[in-house]
This record gives structure tokens, sequence and C-alpha cells, in this order.
């Protein structure tokens, strides 16, 4: 049983709720819950049960894959607010890949199981567009991130220009737009933006309007001479 | 406007299709389009427009990533009956990658072009599903592709495997199960099979019932030793 705060939680977060009748409604109050997880557990994997849908109230989740010898590669990181389709894939028709979820901060979280999730998908089309919705934008962000490891191409130039800025300017606090940036190392302005969201999620770098501050000198050095 | 027999294609061929209205059917029959492609046309693109759900009668697409210096990676193939739903990618909500798509052989297909298959999606939670099915199926691939290409050790391994074997029988043509090389190489049944239809995709080798040729040694070598 969810507590009303929850219940407020889900329907300002999510974009079906508006359209779901007053019996889904109480089909989803009835059937989610909240849980809490300490940094580091791992709360979906190859030998987890089926999730559902997880909605982040507060803290950090990252997704990743890993490989048989236990090498690892994010997909993407979920903040508050956001929302996992992935946690739900093992009843997902057609998504047959294997996919990681571990709290990266202290993280508390609603979960819509899967079947209770599935019934909804199915009977009411809202739910269906919100769930092609998320699944699109989590293959986007993978084709993002496959695009950076195979061509990897943006990220090394933008991490070798903003060293060698904070070097010419002697500091490590630099006012420059995504523009100039974008420009400067040759691609596009998005591109910039979303590197530069990735440097800052990864602690590397933290951007405030106008100014980009190095956060982590030694890592940006790696990763302009990999 | 289509054929009798082009309508009997996307029957057979739509898990939707018995599920739409009569006046949905007609809507379909007024709006998708046949086309032919030369081997080696590119059919989408970052500069090429909109096209739409396409579904392949005769022939063979490829879909593929580019880097912005022209380095190619192959996400898939698409051979007979089978569907193309990111070639309607332009108009998908969250969608946000380009991909490319060219003929490989001489390929006749059908287009349900994106504004009519957008206002069908929305009105009809079958086509909505058929939808999602077919974006979580190609997701799959992608994360098929992008495992290979960073962990990488199933394809090697398997190319290794069977140079060896080659050698060690003095034949092209090996009789061995997809189990057997799994368990050999230390892999699951379904990543052999999956391997080896994109090598044979690949023309590297030529799968029958219970046999593997190979067909292009040097490819097979180049692959082992990657």
């Amino acid at each position: 049983m969810l507590s009303e705060k929850e219940l407020k939680f889900l329907a300002d977060n999510t974009s079906f709720w508006g359209k779901l009748s007053a019996q889904e409604k109480k089909e989803i109050e009835n059937c989610a819950f909240g849980a809490s997880y300490k940094k580091g557990a791992k709360i979906y994997g190859s030998n987890k049960e089926c999730l559902g849908l997880v909605l982040i109230e507060v803290g950090q989740l990252r997704a990743f894959i890993e490989s048989t010898d236990g090498k690892e590669i994010t997909l993407y990181r979920l903040l508050t607010y956001d929302m996992c389709i992935l946690s739900a894939s093992c009843m997902m028709k057609n998504i047959s890949f294997e996919i990681n979820i571990e709290a990266e901060k202290d993280t508390r979280v609603l979960v819509l199981p899967t079947n209770c999730f599935n019934r909804l998908s199915e009977s009411n089309p809202a739910v269906k567009s919100f769930q092609l919705e998320l699944v699109s934008s989590r293959f986007s962000e993978v084709m993002w991130i496959f695009e950076q490891y195979v061509f990897g191409s943006a990220a090394k130039r933008l991490a070798s220009f903003l060293v060698n800025i904070s070097l010419i300017e002697d500091t490590d606090t630099l006012s420059l737009t995504h523009e100039f940036i974008a420009n400067d190392i040759g691609t596009a302005r998005e591109v910039i933006t979303r590197l530069l969201k990735h440097f800052s999620e990864d602690g590397i770098v933290s951007v405030t309007r106008g100014t980009i501050k190095i956060e982590n000198m030694l890592k940006l050095k790696e990763i302009s001479n990999r």
C-alpha cells in the first residue's frame, strides 16, 4: 500500500497517471511498493528476480553490462525522478539482453511490479505509449554510448580541449559556451552538452551556467590519451 | 494503392493486421506504397527524408552507424519478410540517434509512411504493441553487437576454433553441432547460433543442417586475431 506522498510522486512523475481509470489507479495503489537500497547494492541482474518499473524517489542507480570476465560498461545513470524500464526487461517481449543495475548512492525507489505493469500496459494505451517512449529513450542512450566506444573521438577531443584550455588560462574554472567548444572541436553543440553531462555524472567536471569546473584533472587527461 | 498481392503480404507478415478495423485497413491501402531499390542504394540516413515502416518483400537491407570520418558499423541485416522500424525513427519520440540503411541486394519493399503509421499506432493498441516489440527487438540486436564490440571474446574464440578444427581435420566443411562448439569455447549454444548467423550473413561461413562450411578463411583468421 502506498502512502499519500508516494501516490502524489507517481502522479507527478509519470505521463500516464492522468489517463488511468479510477480502478487502474486502485490497482497500482495495491501492487506498487517502496524499497530502499544501500549504496553498492545490486538491485537487478542475471541472478535476480524480475523487478518491474522502477521510479527513483531519491538516490542514484547505475545500469551496466558485464562481460564474462567481469569487465563492466556503464550504459546510463538514473537520478532522482528518473524511471527505469529495463528492470522489467525480464518480462518484456523481444528484450533478450542482460542488464545489471546497482545503487551508487543510498536509494529509495517505488516499484511497479512487472506483472502489474504489463497488465496495465496491455489494457491502457497511455501506459503502452509511456513504455515505448521509455524503451526508445534508453535505446538512444545506449546507441550514444556505443558510438562513443567504437568511434570515440568526440569525448577524447573534448577532454583534450578542456585540459589544454585549463593549462592556457591557468585555471580549473573555464567560462565557455557549449557552442564555442562544439565549433572548436568540430562537433554539434548537443554532443558537447551530452558529453559534459556524462563527465559531470562521473565527477570529472561540474557544470554550472556558463562555467565548467574541472574536478578531476587526472581522469580528464586519461580520457584525452585514450 | 496496393495490389491484392501486397495486401496479402501485409496481412501475412504483420501481427496487427487482424486487429485493424475495416477503416484502418482502408487507410493503409491508401497510404502504403511499394518501392524498389538497386543494390548499393542508400534508402535512409541523415540527409534522407523520413520514411516509415519498411517491410521487405524481397532483397536485403543493411542498417549501420557511421562515424564522422566514415567508419561504418553494421547493426543488423534485414532479409525478405523482415521489418524495419528505425526507418521511421525520425518521427519516433525519444529516438535521437542516426541510423543509415542501404540495399545490399536489389530490394523490393512496402512502405507504411511515418505519418500514416504513427496515426495507426496512436489509434490502435495492437499497432503500438507491434511497434514496441519491433523497437525492443532491434534494441536487443544492437546490444548484442555492442557487447561483441566491447567485450568481443566469443566471436574471436569461435573464429579461432573454426580455423583450428579446419586445420586439424584438413577440410573446409565441418560437421559440428552448435552445442558441441558452445561447450568447447565456453559459451551458450544460442550465442554460437547467433554468431554463425552473423558470420554467414557476412559470407564467412555457410551453415546447413549439421555442417559449417568455411567460405572465407582469410576473414575468419582476421577475426581470430582481433
